[in-house]
């Protein structure tokens, strides 16, 4: 198997560790860089005791600079990197004729209007956002093997579209009146020094954020929008629980007047087919995130109940997984010509 | 302060152990009588050593039976006893002058063609559950003062209707297309031996259950459609999460078309002005599971979407508590003529 | 019931919050003034929704500074500061005439070159070093009732010290070769942001920290030598785990030759056959910390291993109750001439 | 490479179902049986989520029964099975030419008295008994290369001999006054239906159990009094804490006297320098179990406390990976000359 030289740029938060975990581990993948700030000199399995002794995790993080990026032969970048710092890697990286899967939110949204609406300030670099592909492999491999910068999906997002299109694709839904619901683990919020996310802030406590209007809405309702054929307008409530990891997401959404139930389930099989890693548990089966944590799955259960007329949507998740990581390694799979599933065999 | 002689039925199961902790405190209160098939015969602080040494919990357990719940003396029975269990012991009791606080879903419908169709079986004791009042002090305070039974609400539905009460009432929201997500700690599934209550089951995991039609619907939708003055069928998904108690629920409705939005924060505002385990947390505010829990408190905040022209009510109480023994004791204090929070103070 | 005006300072760490859960609710004492400098200026249900609505929490936090806390008309002050910081607050606080209960480090040493040996520096106030009481409630009540000054146990060397010292006073065990591994749930560590309490690094964790020399060890040391008559040396192994609270000891100490090993559970009978929070579970039992927390109770086993002629103890208790903010109110009790359990039956 | 078909006795327990995690994704193995009274009829991967559309996950568990093993053409298979229920598959197997890595306690001891002193009964087979090799792959590799029955040393005596084998043969210690305290993770009680392992009895719960005798000690001292070549009596103290797998084992020893410290450092090093899942952190390091979790590695640290003149060994392992399923994996590696790693670099 051919190796592809890559690197991590934000290699130290959660996302980052995801990376370098499954990386490490990736036959096609050979990691020549990993960046931190923090750590730079100082090996990865110095830093993150869990990668000591692994091969691979000798190498030292490094400062984060483009030029020292491109310096080490790198093929292809992940950027692990805060919302807003990306877009300031991406287009050296792209220049340089690195591949750019980015995991942040730099690159998500089509509309630069829409950036500012939600990140309160103009888009860095509007030419490179157009360009971005929605690195969504269920949906998007083809634009995805010929892309030079890869938004890979939210956390939350992935969560909510997966179940959601192929529904909507198929004019099932009524769409105004979606509600979804989200729960995260911890690592969602990020691995950064803040009193709130303390193991005893978080312990035995449940609470909703960010309402009612998270950012990740403008990526979502963009991809939904585009599913639909029209806009789309969610409710939508993220809460934080105490799980290392993992994604809860509840929808609920109106059956169309006259569309058949039982074609929930149908154009959910038809859509994920040879999905290798989309679930499909069937009517009245509830995921849960215990089975896929440290996976690459999603896992998606669906119910109808005729007594409202309305269609419930399960999903499961892990969020540094398939809600970053993996599905960024996924990308990379079909960006290089591996096999989807090359280094994502996750148990 | 007169000391009212209280019984406690099942009081091994985690709602009959939060009714001993509150009562053990409680000055209004001489527990008389604890009842526990298993435990029958062992001394309070020796089956659960939380009590050890504290006074009162020299009192053994005794084996359920109506007439020697009565010899006792008790003038108030708790029924802390699985669904359909508890209607076995109402009537006896009843009979006897005692007054019943039944914590079990027995007497919680008005309809028992409802029940029938909920619980799979005729109710046994159709009279009973006609008197029976359902005892939500912050709305039936009256009632409950001239109760023989009280039924105690179920833990989700005191989430859910806490909140949506005042806004039904006021006419603020359309009754069709709610849609409620809850979540509850692990107590709530009670304290039995199963598989899949099991730590290492549980804790790294979320997931939703009891889809799409869970029993507690009977009863929400009942009391919805007594505030709102017409039928009202909800969406309601609950979940399992790894606290150990806490419920946190999230309601989704649409505002009624012309209404203001500011008049959903003063009809809570009017609503719970006196009551004082109900905390308003304002506008935008979210509440968290972990500032309730083992307390009697159900903390409530909400928030307007304009985007969607949906309000969002977010709510967080303790299963075990406000959801159960918290307010069974409640209602105690109401039917006895304590203020109503005697022993509840608890922090 | 007489009220005594009493202050916490550093009322918004862990320590802090639990001693404002306990004054709140205290008979007998009356909070006039709660100082954090981070949250001077707000009302203390403002910050910690816990207290919300509870009375008493309309309260504001105030900046720290000893003249303000004298000019509230304090009788006694709650010191719950940083080591090192509580002693710039004593020496003003004793002269003002406010009754010090000090919750650090500070004061518990007799010796200021052990003080200097364990925390690198001369002791700012050798004086008021030496006429500071070591304020264990169950062993020196008489010199708490005197004392301008206390400095209340640490929670570790409460865990300790309880099960310890009757063996030791009664001449027991060998004092060389005591071997004490502790584990502390994640309140132990403090409310600070820093990386390695979040969450995510503290959930699925157990880890040991300060070896060899941890400085607590200082203090132990100190109180077995005074029960044992002669210098004590012991091994001891602190370790964090993923509790909110919560502190579980583990002793292994050998009989000493010809000793009879069913003294052990007479000598911890006769000390503690008065104390109303410590809770003798007797031979082979093992304490929980389930069934301590939130209480101000100490439970304590013990067991005889003829195999390797070592005696086993074991102690669990709530390391901000028992440990921190329990067993100072506790101390105030005695100084006030309370009820030893005024406000500390909470359950 | 070649594939050596495997079987999985009693696949539905935590042990099962991590050597289920392990070899569906090892090189050198092809699953051919999985048992389970339980869920016979039913497939892995439908049992459990986890492992659904998983290649090999589609194999239906089977009831329990030797010729049903042996006729699949099994050419190895593990026993997780009960302590007392493997004896019973054992010598069938093995006379059928399969090649038996029991995980469970029935093989691990040498002598037949020892094992009825622990256990209560004579152990059933006494020749397969001393046939069988105490397969630890670092310390017996070329016995375990040419077994026929290979009894997988336990989770905790994994954590306690590999730190401390290597102490003993070097002399360093004395064998007298080892102290031993383990804390596990929940899955080493197993997946049973039991009040006491529920989540609601786990969380914010740590205890000590099994004292002052557990089952294990007849297999530590027995090992550690073949490395130190006299008989060694441990004091061992095991305790549970709300993780769902890892144990942490701190072990404090006295250093013979006349020996160098340093030397324990090096004897460690000399020992495992060429063991790629034993990770020594070095002096004053302590290891975490988050950091193992999962995978096959021990992190062992040390210390030196001269006060007491007493070594501190600490260890951190995954109790169903390398105390279990991982160990047994890493044998059967040695056994079918796989190298060692393979299957075994899960991160």
């Amino acid at each position: 198997m051919k190796r592809v030289k890559v690197a991590v740029a934000g290699a130290s938060g959660y996302t980052g560790q995801e990376l370098l975990r499954i990386l490490l581990r990736h036959r096609g993948a050979e990691l020549v860089c990993a960046t931190s700030r923090q750590y730079a000199g100082r090996r990865l399995g110095e830093v993150f005791p869990r990668f000591r002794q692994v091969p691979g995790a000798e190498l030292p993080f490094t400062d984060s600079d483009v030029r020292a990026i491109a310096a080490t032969g790198a093929e292809a970048a992940f950027l692990a990197l805060p919302h807003g710092v990306s877009s300031s890697y991406a287009r050296g990286l792209v220049d340089a004729g690195v591949k750019v899967i980015d995991l942040s939110a730099d690159f998500r949204l089509n509309d630069p209007a829409v950036y500012e609406e939600y990140y309160g300030k103009a888009h860095p670099d509007p030419d490179l956002l157009k360009e971005a592909v929605y690195g969504m492999p269920e949906w998007r491999s083809g634009e995805i093997r010929t892309a030079r910068i890869i938004a890979s999906p939210g956390c939350y997002p992935t969560s909510i579209l997966l179940p959601l299109i192929p529904l909507l694709r198929a004019g099932l839904l009524r769409t105004k009146g979606i509600v979804v619901n989200s729960a995260s683990g911890v690592t969602g919020a990020g691995r950064k020094a803040d009193i709130s996310l303390l193991f005893c802030e978080c312990n035995e406590s449940m609470r909703a954020y960010g309402i009612p209007k998270h950012r990740h809405l403008s990526e979502i309702e963009q991809e939904l929008g585009a599913a639909a054929g029209e806009a789309v307008r969610i409710s939508f409530t993220p809460h934080l629980v105490p799980l290392n990891s993992g994604i809860c997401t509840t929808i609920s959404a109106e059956l169309r007047e006259g569309a058949d139930p039982a074609l929930v389930g149908r154009a959910l099989e038809e859509a994920y087919a040879r999905a290798p890693f989309v679930r499909l548990l069937g009517r009245n089966a509830c995921p849960d995130t215990k089975n896929v944590s440290r996976t690459n799955f999603v896992d998606i259960g669906w119910a109808w109940d005729e007594r409202t007329g309305r269609v419930l949507l399960l999903s499961a998740e892990d969020n540094v997984v398939k809600g970053a990581g993996g599905q960024g390694v996924h990308a990379f799979n079909v960006l290089f010509g591996f096999d989807e599933t090359e280094g994502l065999w996750i148990l």
